[in-house]
């Protein structure tokens, strides 16, 4: 039974919740989820400052996992459009899997372009740059936010959706053939996207977790050669953080 | 249970079988794997013009079984480096994945950028034209022919496993992290390659076939909106073909 | 006397008329055109699906006319974004010209940027595809459509004209140079969208059949070198279509 | 009967015979060349102070035809990578053909993508800046030079045109299908080149003087909507030159 | 103590003496500012073909002014979209910067993204141009113009400020985060505009002055491998102009 | 006076005082430099999970810093490929200079394209990632490593300088008119490659140093609009670090 890892950026343990039951939801019955909060960095993620933070967050949560015996197969990172996910590409040996990149490649799939809905406008410029990095930012029609913080989002899941279906219009409006939920912990307003817009809604933690899944049913897991070598042995200061 | 319907671009049945097998491979128990052979079209396709044909060749293939009743959730079009997928795309409601991109974005799930080994050196351009298209031209390495025809391919598994190796070593040394194999029906030496070159080798048909198989998963479909929308009813003279 | 041949893409040989009259009057008087309506596809084109029909339509009445004894200098393949062009270069040692990029090509030599306007608006990331590979998709300012289907396109052409002319006011708004009428068949309205505009409006056809005519008077045809390679000889089922 | 003028970049009238010739071989007979030579500006032209000389030379001599009475219905801008053929534009109502822009169009017409071969390495970087801002870089396989300052070329031809072969052939096995002869005056070896190669091989002079007259014959004629608009009346101090 | 040669694109020494202002606010006190008005070209720069004239006037004043035995350490091309920076770098051994590129690169280092404000709309094709083959348009979120001739921006600066700020607003808006002063001589409105729109304003002569000082304490100056190697010796008729 | 703060990216002091030594040489004298060695993270980044750590650990050392009373007028971020730039521009209002950018940047000023010599191959690729996203890949003429351990570049510097030597020319005879120095601490070779390979050579913790203390004598700074917009208040565990 392969075990996926699915890792919150943020320190909320509820986001973590919902992540993990999107997570379950996607994969198969045979396929186990554990899904793990960082116990350092922030409380939400919505700036480069706190993107960085997360992602040494994360690396420790998964570590910190590794090493208390914990298993897995694949790892889920589960914070869209933050950095950081070279870095457990590094250290690991199973695949690991980025939902911005997650859902961006399943709407490469389903349609000719795809737009994204995200929480606050600050983070349009970030979710781009991932999308550059990984080549799709052609396939992007545009990124729109609904001016909400993060944490706002799942305190009124009315609100949420009304606020996406309006943004997620005026993309396909503007060309996008497919929306992506630019935000972890969407799952509960997917449906309600959906049936709005009439264009498939890819919210990309379930991708994400699908797509994990599936390169382990592949066979196939992280190159070795060259970007994401085993990083050579030396001191590291304050590392593991707890140490 | 979930039924793949994976296409042969060619009309060899003994190329149809050996895809048939890679597909059935990738997916899960409880999919259903059936593969069709086009009857009409050439029996490989290594130019432009066999390609072209191939397109019609398959969206016959494919109508043909749905007309006589053949029920199918996903497909995939195992040819790599032609054209054709988005005609399959416009006249079906269920999801349609492309085995030159389905290895192309699960080659950049495993690596920053990837290789392509094919068989004759005039499906280079071709294949890159297809990457082009769908934005991932930027991740490929470089494409790679061991200039054996098609056919051949198969008739000497070791020859052609070891011109694929030597090809993919040249790309990996060109900053390839990732090698995908650029023919359908090549399934066979996919281990052999993998031990040889020490980077994850990708099967086109073997991420097709579980590509589409999360994409049924995930409850998702090509969208409508612009692109994919159906055909207005019209006159089409000639078709179906023997119609 | 060269002759030029100009192939419609759709099935309707009013649309194969005016196509003909429009290449007439761009080629010089010592050129001849003969204008050929396939005999396999779809009535009009407008979607993938049916320009992978016509692509093997058009494929067909080529051959069709030159296993007859026909005689030709260079082709026009007269469907604007549709697929195909590259099938007729690797069977024909004659130059081959789209009328996509004909028209591209030229609109480039007469100011900085262009835009298209064309009739479904579904139609237009075809053509932008077209112009990606071709690699003048950064000369575009912009595609638009009329929303109007092809085949009204001829009925009634003074509410043609003004829908062309009120979405390339736009386009000029836009930062477009140059209109491409972006449809075939579009001679009648060039001169009434030209006044409108008061920016040079390139009708793809005269432009087509013009560069075709250019490409013989310099005595250059197809590269045989990769790309468009005679095929080789190999068994396909099916071909030639009535055969 | 269409007069095109063919500017010389550089001063020397032998270079401007060898250029009328092969303009006037590549138009029809109905046309008539009219070949201008500076008499501002360097001996040759192989660096971007001497390509800005060249500009406003060309600029010049263009303007004292036209003061002096002299006819025209387009202007072709005879120098392979340099710069100056938007200024004609601004001035001007009849077509400007630059012949780096008219060879590169021309290839594109012929292969998928196509290699220039010029005089001093030095020169590679302006032919691709040139490429550049016509937005055909893409389709450039590759820019290669036989190191010889642009007057050594004529001297010997036959030296010049196996220099030329040796940079083509490179060219064709890094996947270029045509081959564009960089440098102006180069219709001597033409055919030599050709005959070597295998490949199409495009002189811009011709290239540029056919496209100019297909222009001509089209109708059409340079955008004054934005970029090329006339300049507005103003004092300018020196002009015109030997004013 | 390291002097800098600021040279205006056009005649007016009015423009030259608001240059020199904004360049010597901009250095440090150890630094001399010299600035050149030409004595050939255009009363102001607002197209193609004035640019080009510029460019020659340009290098005439810095080579008079060197042959007259003045002495510099650096050059600043302020002329904000005009072509000719690299026919100096050809000429000389000191570095040039481009106010164009000097806003660019340094917008860049202020905001992921900038905007341009310019004068009239025909000059954003021409300043788009300058920044692709810097590389840098793709940082560039937009090129606006405030519709006014070079010259009347200065006669009236409260309507040139309000002007700017306007059109300053709407960049911001369409996602710039730095806006760059599109024209040179626009020191005077730097503060207003900064003032009222909340980003930070580059102006491209301080920040060319800057830089130029900047390569000249690093020990830098243009490399002469390629591109901007010494010309070679030879007859360039009519130059230098007044000889 | 103002100060300038530089930041080392590893946790190694010597690096730091090379690194000091080629700042204070880059600015003028009236400037200030302080350099700050992380108290958390790696002896020396060599990978993506490294250069994360790094990231938080130069977060912390500027944090650190300025919560006991530091000042300071612009940062260097001085490690050359390394993450975290961004961050500090979220968290300061001081400008921020990332040493990459600035090598590029300054490399640009020089010559049309550069190319970078780096440490060990693996950083090759995440160099050119943030070139891509600075928009300045497409100047970059290429990456090669010297295929050495960051800390034993300083080890020995004459077998160090040979390496960059060696592989700087390889860059020059692939185009390279300009060699950026591709790792902080580099200054000690910077003279001995200059002389070797007859280009301008970059370092970028020197160009880094003047464009910080250029940003501040043009009283410019970081954009507060949209990316770089101060972080909301919010929790943030294990923050600061040691806290």
């Amino acid at each position: 039974m392969p075990t996926i890892l699915v890792v919150n950026v943020n320190t909320s343990s509820a986001v973590t919740d919902v992540i993990a039951s999107a997570a379950r939801a996607a994969v198969s019955e045979a396929t186990r989820v554990v899904a793990l909060t960082p116990s350092f960095g922030p409380a939400s993620v919505e700036s480069n400052y706190e993107s960085y933070l997360s992602a040494v967050g994360v690396l420790d949560a998964v570590q910190t996992y590794e090493n208390s015996g914990g298993e897995f197969d694949a790892v889920v990172h589960a914070g869209f459009g933050e950095v950081g996910r070279e870095a457990l590409q590094d250290v690991l040996t199973v695949p690991v899997v980025d939902i911005t990149e997650a859902a961006a490649h399943t709407a490469c799939l389903l349609g000719r372009s795809f737009g994204v809905v995200t929480s606050l406008d600050r983070a349009a410029p970030a979710i781009h740059d991932r999308l550059l990095l990984a080549g799709l930012a052609g396939r992007c029609a545009g990124i729109r936010s609904v001016d909400l913080p993060v944490l706002d989002l799942e305190a009124n899941p009315e609100v949420t959706a009304k606020a996406f279906v309006e943004q997620a219009r005026h993309l396909v409006d503007e060309g996008a053939e497919v929306i992506c939920l630019g935000c972890a912990g969407m799952a509960g307003i997917h449906e309600a996207v959906t049936a709005a817009v009439d264009v498939p809604v890819v919210d990309g933690v379930a991708a994400g977790a699908r797509l994990a899944e599936s390169l382990v049913g592949l066979g196939l897991s992280t190159s070795k050669a060259r970007s994401y070598a085993p990083p050579r042995r030396k001191q590291v200061l304050g590392w593991p953080l707890g140490g």
